[in-house]
């Protein structure tokens, strides 16, 4: 078992299939590695055969070319893999479970660990709190969009699924459990989403079909999703929303329309900081606030604002100076006259991964439906990310090892 | 009892006692009353001749005139007093009973106020959730620096004190809880203050000051309060505070000298949009966005920042544009990076001012003191105004009927 | 309109259609009236025509005779209805209104009213925290199985429905809002039942159903109810509850078959202290710490028990000297080993109705299907009574008006 | 380094310090040790050179042979020292490493201690959910009454102080961490204690004491203690707590006395099921429900009683069958009409040592004056033990290694 194949950004739009090492307990040197990281020992760590391995909206900011990634970095940060061998300070976990692994790297040992913050784990990324695998200016993780990948604090990260067979049953649903559906689900949390909510979800692509499928769970009397795209809002209708098109009309409107009063109690960004301006259209120019000054208008006096859509510190592609030191222009007074409150961040995948694995298992939730997954080799990766690109309104699984049945 | 004296703002930088009505249970037209609560019939109300009313930070935001108020609008919204009359749907306030008024007029009945929403009332401003005594744009409600003033739902809103002497003795702490005390200690509470955490409050004015009390009442372990007024620092320092001048060095350089690390756990912004940017003394200009900007640098990962300093949705006197619409320029992407989150808003004073008056009546917090509050006679007032815009390390309190002892 | 016809308790067994007083807008003496409430002046109230008034398992306590309940008393305290009349002070409330009641009879004035804890009013009765309508030791507020009832407080108790139209044809599921379905609902928010727990129900009467609809609502992976009703547990099966029939064999044995494990993230005691031992069918005596008991077994550690089943401070029919005054035999080391938690009390129901009424406007849950809720008339309250005490797998609204179609 | 000195039981009433062996990372045979955890091998643990190490009021249910401790078993949980030796999977802590252990023993990789339940870790303890040191039935890990000490997964349990001076310094109060304060303080915390409330705590041992502290940090208003020794109630007043002897007369009437009311918002029961009925002096005999019948008397409607107090699954020396058996008789109606809540369980202590030590370190709380800690010698330990069985107000602290000045 000495060879490995993975995805790789090699510059601005183009990403291939390359060779590269099997992973040994060593973090090794590498593209975008950081140099405090390099040769650190992984005893804690675990090798898995990836079951499932998918292309995220967050990987297109690099393969855009909207950061500073290096050439040759391994993508891939939402992982589901086969245990095929663990480090000797691994106990728990055993070769041949089948788990889900949260793209946030935790050392399960510092304080925010101990606090449940895991996604700003304070020793994986000796640069700031957080990390993530196969990202740029993480700490240097090797990403696993590989048929291989090295899983650190193996017994702290990774979920096991209770049993082998009905995961593989289920492997489309349970392989959004590494990001999309618990961010999404975040991103519902954190708006105060609960029992009889309406919720408005601001980008149909899958963090906010997800952040959809979330506040249902939830228990919302009525989710909109809004977005430009109708192939993405004709997903979210598939399983029960309702939609509003941003480029057809004021949101407040539609939203009369739809619920009575022109206000939700709760709001997702789902969107970030590539935010198009409403109401042009798919042709619609960057505005970077124009999203989550949108959500401050229609969320309600007292509701809550989940941002899951990432916001960036600094965006040399931006419109304007003060976007590119992410800088944005935001209706603050419009906030503070409604009390609303905001929360932003990576969620922390563990905070939530168990509750929405038994959700997934006892058929609950549709999420692999909601979300639209489609499995595709590891060949087709490049394909994959360019569809996503340009707007499909699919999830791209990729399966390395043929573990998804066709 | 045919007359009242109140205070009233008389165009930019003007304050004056006038002779007005003695108030009955209806709200009658004057300056700032809105129309649809013209002749609104009150008979829940309670009629109070003022124990001790307090001037304001906000009301500067009117008397400097940078607001539509219009003249002849009686100021005020701190209010003590005794009740002399009630209406006759009032069932269990009685004449006699010494009580407290939260700044926030709600109704009791609508859903903002069952589910403890005070500060976002449906039914008392008809322009918007949320309404407050003598305060523009907020329903025409006449304001409480005067010797009598009309509470509207007085069963709801008032809050009794146990012991009408012990009431007097305690005075000058009692008065805050109309409002700074529970202001600053929501401030406190939405920025996650807990048992053992470390804090910075931006703004050492009367509401930086609760702040810092009421963190101090929640466990804080280290309370820093920095400003830019050495009289207000030397005042925060009097009561266990730490302190640092923004304008003599940078915020995290001198928290990393108090703490040994340049962070802290929770943050408050105490000082809102007429913030001055650092580093320039007395003279700096106006940065709106200044303080909530520097708070985000300096607030650890994972933390929180309560901001119930004011902003404004329109603010004409305003330095740019973009400010004068109620837009700041925020480093949004620090925040997102840092997972942090922010709560907007008007305190719900009903929600803390119970438990505070407990607090104040068993000695386990001199927010009097605290706050340097100072008794002045209702024709002081206009001098009153003038060196608290100055910015003297005072909070003035009216003492319309003499209640206060010298 | 100077008539009214209500159901009574006339004596253990025996319920009777009754002529009586068309309500005003004062509580007059009468059967069970406090002394102290005789006379008590009532201009915040509202007269309702009942739309529907539901039998509840808690009124069987008293028409069995195991209460002080005196011969006359007017039953009834699931209420709905439309407004016909308003006194002086109502000022939201309009008469054609259609609405629902929460049991639980609250002033919205006092400190608890004020902190949302409505079961437990200080202002309402007498002799303790807390009230009802047609109630033993309740303060003597009139039931509402009648034609007519009067409610007070009106602006703070009622729960407008939006439209009436779309509230007649969703009655007999917004009936179910005055009490068992936030009452179930609160057994599983306080059992903290969320998105992904397993959850055991004990009994499947309709608090319990309600609290499996509602657990089902919050996101639970898997409801189980347990009963030894099979009636009732076919009930429970018809939306998608698990079930264990309790003398069937030993729970936590059953559980293990169902999930993989013997026991339960959260538990609902649904039964309360009319217990009945496990394992002898139909014929088991009472044994009233039972249920209890069973629960901390079958809960994991760390788990929380909701128990909105009533225990009471004196039973005189009780089966032991200690059970007489309330005092019974529980396992608390049991509990205290698995650092258990428990919640106990009356339902606070307007914290919970305005979302359950909205996840029942917009379809999210059929909570009439699930309790099997049937619309009898008036004069058929009697027959009611009696098939739901032989343990019928039904819920009684009495329909007195006619509003209720066929 | 090869031999090490331990306070071990010996048989009921007798405790004596015997020689036993250094520790290495494996967990040995021994007195108490379950089979399943003989030979397990702790790679992840740390050796420390204890530097204080307390008698716990929970060891004398062993040394009064309450318990099927066998002879032999090391004592002591309470554990403060400084890492000699690291096995080789622990990263971040190293030798030299002033560190506080926490009592409960976690693995921080199971479920459990991944939601902060630390008190119920499941790896830890074959039998049941929970572990801690030196303790019958709790996996058999060796106790910390001794010159050396084995900590299992030392990157997880461990709380570093962050400076060794000052942390010596204050050794004292630090040593508080391991146990009883975190103990006291989740009593207050599961009590609902916050801001305002009055609180009473039933026991003036070390726990209630804390208890008490906790509370005042926490911003209680008023705090009462209530035991029936003086000795341990001056030592309450000592710090500003009121005090009532629960045998000189009804607990209500004098809470009234404080607080004009018999009730207050929160109760904290630190005694356990070893408690006596009140109202006979110290010669009372032993009730073991009375404490907690006693709580819900004065808890006020809606209020929370947090249990720190142990209560028992089996206790064959108890007055009579049912307790014998850990069945007690509980006025469960008097709480549920009252609508309290009750948490029990060991307190997690990593949810609040870290909080707790921030408060330590910088001077907002004097815990070991409270519970007045004493300093004594190993040798001491029997003679420690003997006095605090007899009731004497202080907390006995070992220093087995001189680190604490005399």
């Amino acid at each position: 078992m000495s060879g490995n194949r993975a995805v790789a950004y090699e510059g601005p739009g183009v990403v291939k299939v390359i060779e590269t090492d099997y992973p040994d307990f060593e973090l090794h040197d590498g593209p975008g590695v950081n140099p405090a990281n390099i040769g650190r020992k992984i005893p804690h760590g675990a090798i898995l055969r990836t079951v499932a391995t998918n292309i995220c909206g967050s990987d297109q900011h690099m393969v855009r070319g909207r950061t500073t990634a290096p050439e040759g970095l391994v993508l891939g940060h939402e992982i589901t893999g086969e245990v095929v061998e663990t480090g000797p300070d691994v106990e728990f976990i055993k070769v041949g479970d089948i788990v889900s692994v949260p793209f946030n790297i935790a050392c399960g040992r510092c304080r925010n660990c101990k606090e449940g913050k895991t996604g700003i784990c304070l020793n994986v990324n000796p640069d700031r709190p957080g990390s993530a695998y196969g990202y740029v200016d993480m700490g240097g993780w090797v990403g696993g969009q590989a048929e291989y990948v090295l899983v650190p604090y193996a017994d702290w990260n990774l979920l096991k699924f209770p049993d082998r067979d009905q995961a593989l049953e289920k492997i489309l649903d349970l392989a959004m459990l590494s990001d999309i559906f618990p961010t999404g689900f975040h991103g519902a949390v954190t708006a105060g989403v609960g029992v009889g909510s309406t919720v408005y979800i601001a980008g149909a692509g899958p963090v906010g079909l997800a952040a959809a499928a979330g506040a249902q769970l939830l228990g919302a009397a009525v989710v909109v999703v809004g977005d430009l795209n109708e192939d993405r809002l004709a997903q979210a209708r598939s399983f029960g929303c309702e939609t509003v098109n941003v480029g057809a009309g004021s949101v407040p409107d539609q939203l009369e329309q739809l619920l009575g009063v022109p206000e939700v109690d709760s709001a997702v960004d789902a969107v970030g900081f590539e935010a198009r301006s409403e109401g042009h259209g798919a042709h619609a120019k960057e505005a970077p606030a124009t999203v989550l000054n949108s959500l401050m208008s229609v969320t309600a006096a007292g509701g809550a604002i989940g941002i899951p859509g990432l916001y960036v510190t600094g965006d040399p592609g931006a419109v304007d100076d003060a976007a590119k030191v992410g800088s944005l222009s935001i209706s603050l007074g419009t906030g503070w006259a409604k009390s609303l409150s905001f929360t932003t961040g990576q969620c922390p995948v563990m905070r939530y991964n168990r509750q929405l694995m038994m959700a997934i298992l006892h058929d609950r939730v549709h999420i692999a439906d909601a979300v639209n997954a489609k499995a595709i080799t590891l060949d087709e990766a490049p394909q994959g990310y360019a569809e996503f690109d340009a707007g499909a309104a699919t999830k791209y699984v990729l399966n390395p090892n043929g573990y998804i049945a066709a």
